[in-house]
């Protein structure tokens, strides 16, 4: 068995997880257990909901962690060891749960997994739009949000993999989609590229008034990772009967305790809005539904994809951290190795 | 036909509809048309929507007011002149949807009226808790709450009408009821008299201690008629997958464009939370179920109620700023006239 480098969190971070609160070590790699597989990772998923999982006390939904834990993440991968039925040596894939880990191999139980065709789409994307970020998608745009045709869908944090898949399936819903995106060059992307109906950058002076602009009904649908000022101002913008779908908070990921004043509020009230709280944690028996949808739409041609690979466990750190800068286009992933190896 | 003395919306308020706003004129009554009744009104409801309809310039949800509007208002009445098959002269009824109007006399299509049953309840009854406010209860705990057995309602403003029907909701369906009021009169009250398992007087000093010790598992559904710095407390008790019902602001009526600031809405996220604003008039379609049900409880003695009488339609005014100060105890109806005049 050869040796496994890991990725333990030594201290808990109250915002961004660094340094000082992560290390590699490396130690061997176990046998798998009965219905279990040993996998060596291909390639592992950066998302903001990772520092989530190290910076929360709280279990909820799906574990937190503890110091001395491998960093959670989601990943694909190949079989070389199996003590399972269904998945043989030799087979692909991926993980549902977020317990892949930061690490260059891992034992899973087949209970955990899902099967990956190689053939369908290349590696980055089958945890990018097919994986995770796809059914965070799936269920925060299909179940919580519900866009009708005609409607207007909103996303902020709209490049990343999760908004640029929300709008899309708001597109096959028959709905519009308008992104919110950092700069000219990411607005542009989500149009011409990823072919949102129109995006608004959220650093522009006049933000509010092409938000409006691009909103004459008012938003009908707000799927939103962001939080704080964003939020707020796509509260006053909701049309009545509206549904906000909060998925993440990149503006306050760094705050600690109380986040900042929101104060459009009133509309959930006045407007009869209905808002919730997406945790794919919650979805477990409908992964399957989701998983196939996606995979149906995605063979359509109706999901447009784009990833950006890193190279390399060691590099963690520095590459998670694009995440939060803005840095990265499209769907994020470290590669562990290439597939030809091992 | 007689003369009718109604109040009319002379200037939009602000804030609080007052004096400026609000003036009492005499007009003759009309004939009943095709399909329509004149009631002679008994009592009509106070409510603090109604601030609502006047302050509101968006039309959402059953009709804002314009400038020369008769004040909206639901009401009980006797049908004095009939053109409808199913309200006779002589009939008692309630109407629907807040156009009784603040008035001596009303007249209304037969599809606006419910009919009312003296033997059931003395009148002021008949509007409140199975009335308007007690419709607006039964769909916020009911449909958007959907309180568990074991679970724990929380209801700010639990001295309101609605508030001790939306408690006694949560019951019926097995949950405990935990009310927030204001002062140790109105917190007994609400255990003593109304039932409630618990109320906390959120103008102690230890608000968020007590809060927190009535609901050791956490809130699974908040039905709040406050808004403002309750509902920020409130929101960082939710329980994980917990429900808020959005039903008043009273915290906040008197405040022009944004709200104060919440912070504590991280837990919309973290908490997977449903939060969604109550608007009765999304629910046309479903009255009769409702008016149904709240009967059936009535009968069974599981809603208890009060009302406060005051008199005359001439005190409108400072009857109804009673609703905003937190000095009146019950449903607070106006007596138009004793049912045995005319």
């Amino acid at each position: 068995m050869p040796d496994n480098r890991q990725w333990i969190m030594v201290k808990k971070p109250e915002g961004l997880a660094s340094e000082e609160h992560l290390e590699l070590k490396t130690r061997p790699t176990d046998e798998p257990g009965s219905g279990e597989v040993l996998i060596e990772q291909l390639y592992l998923s950066l998302d903001p909901g990772q520092n989530f999982y190290m910076q929360s006390s709280a279990d909820v939904g799906g574990g937190t962690m503890k110091v001395g834990d491998v960093v959670r993440a989601w990943g694909v991968g190949r079989v070389i060891a199996s003590k399972s039925g269904r998945y043989p040596v030799g087979s692909y894939v991926r993980d549902r749960y977020g317990f892949a880990g930061m690490q260059d191999y891992t034992i899973l139980p087949e209970s955990s997994l899902y099967p990956v065709d190689p053939a369908l789409a290349p590696f980055p994307a089958q945890i990018g739009v097919l994986g995770m970020p796809g059914l965070t998608a799936y269920f925060g745009m299909i179940d919580i949000g519900r866009p009708q045709a005609g409607e207007t869908a909103v996303v902020s944090g709209a490049a990343g993999v999760v908004g640029t898949t929300a709008g899309q399936l708001a597109q096959v819903k028959g709905a519009r989609a308008v992104g919110i995106a950092g700069g000219p060059d990411k607005c542009r992307y989500m149009v011409q590229e990823i072919g949102f109906d129109a995006c608004v950058d959220y650093r522009a002076e006049d933000f509010e008034e092409q938000l409006a602009a691009a909103c004459p009904n008012g938003i009908d649908v707000f799927f939103d990772n962001v939080a704080g000022k964003i939020l707020d101002s796509c509260l006053s913008k909701m049309a009545y009967r509206g549904r906000i779908v909060s998925c993440g908070a990149i503006a306050e990921y760094g705050t600690v305790g109380q986040w900042r004043g929101l104060h459009n509020y009133w509309n959930v009230l006045v407007g009869s809005l209905r808002w919730e709280g997406l945790s794919i944690h919650n979805y477990y028996d409908r992964y399957d539904e989701a998983y196939a949808a996606l995979e149906g739409w995605f063979r359509e041609g109706r999901l447009r994809h784009r990833e950006e690979v890193a190279d390399g466990l060691e590099n963690f750190i520095p590459v998670f951290h694009r995440l939060f800068t803005g840095a990265n286009l499209g769907k994020l992933v470290l590669k562990i190795r290439d597939e030809a190896v091992a």
